[in-house]
């Protein structure tokens, strides 16, 4: 295919109208629990549009409820995690997962979506990086300033690197399992990583990104690294791993790719706020996207972050054939 | 004097327990609203810590109430906006204000301040910029996507520069009356604009904050240019103006300040988070920040946003120390 291919994190959510349906017979975690669900939610935005890749549903918080920590969504907010990990001896108390075992049902709803999905569309399996992970087990939910997680990373840096390396070891593995239930390819997810300096992201972060990314890669399959805000840091973000690097709209796309380590692909970036634009500006936007990218290949159109739940699904729609229409 | 200047954004504020005693007794709009008391608490910081500037006790979101939004403080979240501003109609329909006016007694406050410093500690004034104060206006409060910013100035890009050139203009009058008030420098701060992509700060915000710091210079005393999240595009946020630019964390200091214009200044740029660890760490991180700058004349030292609530004041004194010792 010459066309550069187009996906978008959180292509199946609350944008959708038949996702909302589906929300208003059963939570966030129920969808997630059940494999037939899960996989019927990932085939929705396959169904209407010529997406290049599915994305599986799931959450990247799915972990926190074999850990122990308390999962739960409240209504129109974000996670709450019941039992934060606020000491060391909570670190040293978290049980070893074996995604099999866990978390079976994400890999039982990828074998479903695998089995589903025409071979032209691959499904893309996801978890969360060690520092996003980390972030919202110590904040207890989302934060804008990760007061918490820092103050937990300079105060008990053993502790610190105790967590992140279980979280990297675990990640690790269940993007691993997710490739051998049927995912061709696997994004790891570090949304929020963006909120360090470039040397605590060196020091508190990145060795265990790479322990992350290379246990992913042991699945040989392709792995995209993603964050948001990785601007500054950006070499030392790629230099963690990955075969494509994930980057967000704050960054021009051209800037960025000179960046990366030789060979790695980059995907993005898009401002998922564009959507929500005339058509006009939408397309001014996706063109400055692809013009930067200049037609190379190894180039994944994508937004910067999720779709937002206001963006209609025609402007979805209109993407796609921008993309496809070169 | 040949040591580093510093002071902190937010230096006055909820960290420090005679403000807390204070808070306890008055609202925060009330303090603001009394020049005496906004007196009393900008001065607490200075009667601590050997800062070298103090900085004026008020809310970028003042000239909300007389611009008749409805301005709000909920008890431990951010600010609330009655009436947001969601159309054209509502751009065209703002009053325009005079700062002496309406933010009278925010000038009363800064002429009482001027009066009761010592004379090596200069008095900064402080406001919104435009592109901050269209985000809050818009969204009705804080927000973590600005979805409705950007969706107001994607699809209505007239009322959208309208409404920000009405911003820059009052904001950089008002800067400019606080200066003939007695501060002896001036902030205009962009807190959220790292929000935005490159292309987006350069068409949308860059000739609004041009503006804005063009009426403030017109006062003839130093203007510090502040934003979050602005290293993507800190040659665009430094060419609109200023003759310092403060940065936030996620960049070294000596990469941005070789960004700048000639002989701009730098601010900054300590992570806050960096005030909540242990001794050895905040000493290293000091160090660092200080070592980027080399000691070179034009760095003010400072964090990359205001101090926050969890921060002894026990750490903001040993980073004064730290920084005068050099």
């Amino acid at each position: 295919m010459d066309a550069t291919p187009v996906w978008f994190m959180r292509q199946a959510g609350r944008y959708l109208p038949e996702y909302r349906a589906l929300r208003d017979k059963h939570s966030l975690l129920e969808l997630c629990h059940t494999p037939d669900l899960a996989a019927h939610v990932t085939l929705q935005p396959i169904r209407r549009f010529a997406v290049d890749a599915a994305i599986l549903f799931a959450d990247i918080l799915l972990p926190f409820e074999p850990l122990g920590l308390g999962l739960s969504f409240a209504a129109g907010e974000g996670p709450r995690i019941a039992r934060p990990i606020r000491d060391a001896a909570a670190v040293r108390a978290l049980p070893i997962l074996e995604p099999e075992e866990s978390l079976g049902y994400v890999l039982e709803a990828a074998r479903l979506v695998a089995r589903e999905l025409p071979p032209h569309v691959p499904l893309v399996g996801f978890a969360g990086a060690p520092f996003t992970l980390a972030s919202y087990a110590i904040e207890g939910g989302a934060s804008k300033t990760f007061t918490r997680t820092k103050t937990f990373m300079y105060q008990t840096p053993e502790a610190w690197h105790l967590l992140l390396d279980r979280f990297a070891d675990f990640t690790g593995r269940y993007l691993a399992a997710q490739a051998r239930a049927g995912a061709r390819a696997l994004q790891l997810f570090d949304s929020w990583v963006g909120c360090l300096s470039p040397a605590d992201y060196r020091r508190y972060v990145l060795p265990h990104s790479r322990k992350a990314l290379s246990l992913a890669a042991a699945a040989d399959v392709p792995v995209i690294h993603f964050g948001t805000g990785t601007g500054p840091f950006l070499e030392d973000f790629a230099g963690a791993g990955g075969d494509v690097v994930g980057i967000d709209w704050r960054i021009p796309l051209d800037a960025a790719w000179g960046r990366l380590r030789n060979g790695q692909g980059i995907q993005g970036n898009l401002d998922p706020a564009a959507l929500l634009a005339p058509r006009e500006v939408l397309r001014r936007q996706v063109r400055e996207v692809l013009d930067r990218a200049g037609g190379r290949s190894g180039h994944v159109f994508n937004l910067g972050h999720g779709v937002v739940p206001e963006t209609s699904p025609d402007a979805v729609a209109f993407v796609v054939e921008q993309v496809h229409g070169g």
